[in-house]
């Protein structure tokens, strides 16, 4: 089977232990994620031949951070050195009443002072059928947006499938140009689309079918390349207890899939990368859309189970949750 | 008063901290456990007389198991040194949708490979007044199978009260004959049973007295030996949340604890065990089966809430429980 | 602005880590608390001028007491050097069934044997408008009981605003006085009260105002110094899971928050002291009680989900609770 | 073979992690001591009998101290409970220029409580052949040193060997009666005796045969029901690197140990005690006592590479050392 | 540049932290090793090309081994899923006088009942110019030492350079034929060997010349295959300090290193690895065969200072120590 | 007494548990330093009246930056609050012939972007008598270079006495201009100039009185302001074993401490800012330049077994170390 690309950055999260908040931590935990590279970890945990594209700093913390994508399967021989740091971000999870906190600190990175012409795309993209990518790259700086218009026009080139997840974060987009202006242009790339979100209050309206469709076919109508707008659907009781569930339109049919129940939290960073790694997946390996998006809310459910960015949950796992084994201890 | 003796394997448990996968952890927890040896634990701490018969190899693990259980009173001088490893399982904690996951590598261990006569029954049986097995120690190896029998020919010989949980695990029975050919023939030397199951669904139907009164009085009529069969009752919402209650069956009436809500679970590992050990503790010290069964249910609803296989619970938390003290600080 | 005075024992707080009892624990994390430093504390983090008065022994455990506090802003000048040993109370945290429990020893303390005229009360007091004490320091002992009253004496003089919580723990009372003898000569000097409660089951009839204001009025007739009682309203489902209220009863009217839901405790020690130091705050830099007591009963929630005995929580937190944000991750 | 008792207290030790200050951490290792406690614990790992006789708490923290013992075969069946508090000692692990620090927090403790006639030394001696007991005890207060007395007089009566350490702490002699006027009498039932020193500068000028008959000498003319009189010679370079040796005199010839050259020390608490445990053990079991010093040496130079107070060592492990084998991994 | 193949056993190692003993230890580190791992990892560190082939266990255990291996860029594909478990080994750190000790528990792994004709090595070797192998492979089981034999002439009749390191454990020798019996068969196909020591005493006789080319024209007279036989030579002045030094025999002449004074050793284990990682290194990439000790003495003399089987210095640290840097720090 | 005020960057520093490698940490330590901000730290715990001068974000790392400074009493409240992010740095203990490496992450940190006229000086230095800076700060940015010059000119103005520790770290020093370009001018306001070596090998040469009066002459004739050059002299046998000693000229005599012999070092970093910090502090109270340079030398030679970067001894603890106490166990 063919290969998926991922493109974006590599960041290292250092998080408090248990519920401790980062004015009281005396040692900080060391992982390593990012949107991109969450998806790519989770589509190779599947079984898919996935390579991920970044740069990160020729020292010890560029190699740690590959390290810790390459253990899970994923490919780095596209991964460029140079640049001065890697970006990082700090994260206190939280509980009920105190939100998880994220302090950025990922200005100056490798990935944003990444140069036109750095990566050999057609060579990167030779043996893949499918791109990913999402709104983050182009939020962290100029080049960094210009390289994901050249990704972009590469893999258009060379027939792949392309994904993006519009992932809008306002902290970020900082270097002069705004969201609004530039993302347009990549979004015109697309084939699916996720990261857009009815503007409904989830937990007391509830998110009905139309508003799908209606959300879905704005995009549809301004990207014409795209076929498929994807949705997750949080309803945040407290940091402790969400709802979630996930939603594909095709422009004809709206397809949902349960909605689960998230009573206890272990860490729903990630939560959005997750449920795209396994559409992905689904996308490749099944043909119904109603599997598709099953398998995908399934898998993200998971993920708030499982500590750190990436959702290291095996295809067996998302299928006995979607047979229904209530938490039973597997022996 | 006469002491308690147990039989069964001692495990090195070796599990993720906190909500890690196995897949994650840097480095693991030791503890030691196993059915019988949870059995022993709890009852010490409950302050009988306990005895506990295993065979562990002869280096330091086999000694650190040994202390994890003595630190707890429990006596350990009929443990018998030999064999080559110290059976071990893997333990990931689970949370929710992700199901807790046990990997067991306990084969070839010291005690699978016991041999007949070994073990010098009649002289640890001095004293004793009571013998607990499990059905974990015949699915270890034709030996340990044969081995239990001589111990329930002993005991019965000498008087013991003898009680037996039927704790299948059919990933366990791999030596070449299976539950069904084994277990009947050690089964009729039990006056008291548990480990058998009503077949309903515990969260949708609920399980009612005629259940219990239909499956308890299979095992009555199969062995007549027996005079109480014992259950536990688990629903489970999730891998945090379960429901929990015990219940007793004489043959004419059956007892049954209250429904204990078990929200936020630490730890389920060894839930059985314990009700067992509080069972046997309370049909020793307390004459009113209802007090008896209530006693057990409530004890092993403490052990959700204690990390590790063993409930290091003492009969004043087990009473201040039945008295509802709603989980206010104890200064 | 002028600075707030708190006056109290510090103790070394020695806790196991996660959910393991102190029967399992091999190491203990090191937290430092008591209700007057706590207070203290949580001031100094909204940003107030707070001194906290005590004394602890003269080798590295007390001067590690006062680093503790001391990072956080609160000064510790006034803190006098002196006696044998520091207190100390071990912490065993709870889950659902198991409550959580404290095991002090603090007998002997630094603070428990000051002796009469070793603060200079009036050089203490200058530029302070604040005095808060809580009915733990009188019950440490005789001599920790007759400097407490001599502080009160002084604040009165001095024209300070005096906030008491009475804060009862039998277990703390044994040098020979009862509460009943010791604290209504000191409660005299109180111009606010905190620490008594309705006597109605919280979770089963609920509080209403009437109970309220009939506690409020029996304080307020019996102690004419008193403007303001406080109350906090807990109702305790298991050890992690509780609700929570404030109310303040001028003489006239009820104030009541609304009642939080803390379905996932991450630890209550502190609970009532985060919201006395809220509501101290809150009476000095607002005008509504209403206000007052809303501001008091979220910072308060807040404090469930922060580890250790201090709300380390900002006024931007406890304001953004207040705006209902819903758990979201604030990036 | 008969039983050998130990009389003392057991104090919790809380110790920081690797080189940490007491300033700087923020968990502690737990881990339980005391003299006497010590010896019992090595001489169980050596196989014999020991019976470690004290008082604890009647909490969780008098268990927790008692489990700590017990988990290496020291029987706890004559230990109290009663009084109010466990002792407890800070500690703080040095290195080269920075010594070992260690603050006691113990006064108050619960065997310094003890009262005359609350052990019964007849039943307790029962089947024991020798008693050890140290100078730390009666230096804790005075019904301390009484009971010592009475435990001195009891086993004088029935018979069994003594032996003494001195174990001369001038923090700890507080309650009245200096050491110089307890001591003496105590020390008169001693068979034997440890823990005085010749006065010479160690790694200036040696110590000689000549002091050790000096120093011993003395020891035996004042004391004449002691047969032997045993030394441990230290030479301190720094905290790091120490020089270590024993000697015994009976009155006639010395018996010196090769020196030790211990060059990283991991945990010299304890250095003492593991060498009077061996010397109590290679007496009972060996006749030559130039191999029983042998044995004390080596057994006393491994407990410095052994963290925590006991010497957890097993006879093959000493005897290991005494062949000369030159730190090879042991496969 | 062509790639390197090393074959054997991958084994989970369980440690304890510091200096605690395995009767001590509440958690223990993991990490994964095994000495042909530990040439890969080393080798692919360096930035060569290597792929490791073995067996592991299809669960969660067998994932994490590869993860460990694969994060150093090791190639993976070759290993096969099958058998029961992952073999294991507890690992304690030795001090000084108390040597560090290794139990193995790896009877029964994956690897050990591995069966003929499972591998392809015509496929595996494709693209390979050496094949790396050590006699612990064959110590394991029958099947283990017949598969190794496969390998061998596979490697010989495709081409590839073969070293292998006699690496003689006595404990590993069990299953009926010793390793005098199997190995002078798998010995003829080797290039270089390493593994056999010249029999003098190290430390006080010192290694001469003589000696090396003596133990040498042995191996190259009995195996008139091999080209080049290496040394490695450890003077044990106690678990903590080392001296270490490596030499080459071309039948010709004596290549040796420097000796390196190993004064206060972080972990000893995988230091020949190291030794041969960095000696297959050196010969693919210089000429001079004093250059090629010199690499591969200064690596390994490195490992001793990196936690875990593997030494993961890259060229660059290596080649620094060779210019003498004296452990100053590097900013 | 006047109160010394020190300026420059407060760093988080993110190092590595024991021996690991920054490749192999799954947590690393959390702690702050910076040259200026430990010797305020070492010159606090002394009892020196010290104020600490910085810009960190407004953010928790900022917060948590202040509080690591604040609890040791070094007044913060003339840092400012401002820029967009904490530098950082990543820390790797060395070991023996692996040396200590540092990845520094502080390019564009809140304090290089400090703006001229952000501090008002003359407030700052009020009741002060002492400013001390570093040559890192003028090599951050021009801004900070800027900033410092500034200072130097107010206090200059305002009489403080002025100390400078060049601190040359070539990989600083990217902003435009070199150290030779800018140093000069700063260097002019010194009274105390530390932070030169004379040119030899300390090891093998040694360093002659000569070669200070040579050096030390050098800066006293280019910079006249100055009256004493002050020099630590390091000989690194290895990563953990080096030499130290320091010397004062005072352009007439040279005054040297003894040489410590620092065999088992713990940590290093900070070793230069501790001797300053113990030089400023002696200078101020002590006449005798022996006893400065004693003092100096002494404290300095302790940091290096206390982890961290402050020099958290007391005056006590350097006293009892002058006396010659060889590591034995304070109690």
């Amino acid at each position: 089977m063919k290969k998926v690309v991922t493109f974006g950055e590599l960041l290292m999260c250092l998080s408090t232990p248990g519920a401790q908040r980062l004015k009281q931590a005396s040692n900080l935990e060391v992982d390593f994620g990012g949107a991109e590279a969450n998806v790519a970890v989770s589509l190779a945990q599947f079984g898919d031949n996935v390579s991920f594209v970044s740069r990160v700093p020729a020292n010890d913390l560029g190699e740690r951070a590959l390290m810790a994508v390459r253990q899970f399967n994923v490919n780095t021989e596209n991964v460029r050195w140079g640049g001065k740091r890697l970006g990082l971000y700090f994260f206190e999870n939280g509980a009920v009443y105190r939100p998880s906190q994220v302090i950025y600190d990922r200005e100056h990175s490798s990935i944003s002072e990444i140069k036109k012409g750095e990566f050999d795309w057609e060579t990167i993209f030779q043996d893949a059928d499918w791109f990913h990518w999402t709104g983050i790259t182009p939020a962290l700086s100029e080049q960094a947006a210009e390289v994901t218009l050249e990704a972009l026009i590469a893999a258009r080139k060379l027939g792949l499938k392309i994904s993006g997840d519009y992932n809008y974060r306002s902290s970020l987009w900082n270097w002069g140009k705004s969201a609004a202006e530039v993302m347009p242009e990549l979004l015109q790339y697309c084939d699916i689309m996720s990261g857009v979100h009815p503007d409904v209050d989830v937990l007391k309206a509830g998110v009905k079918e139309e508003d799908f469709r209606q959300a879905g076919d704005e995009m549809l109508s301004k990207y014409p390349n795209c076929k498929l707008v994807v949705f997750t659907t949080r309803g945040s009781h407290s940091a402790s207890h969400n709802t979630w569930s996930g939603s594909i339109y095709d422009g004809n049919k709206v397809f949902s899939s349960k909605t689960y129940d998230l009573t206890h939290i272990v860490d729903r960073v990630g939560g959005g990368d997750s449920f795209m790694a396994a559409l992905i997946y689904a996308l490749r390996h099944y043909d119904d859309l109603q599997q598709v998006v099953d398998f995908a809310a399934g898998a993200s459910a998971l993920k708030h189970f499982v500590p750190g960015d990436g959702n290291i949950c095996s295809i067996e796992e998302v299928e006995s949750l979607l047979q229904n084994v209530n938490g039973l201890i597997k022996r």
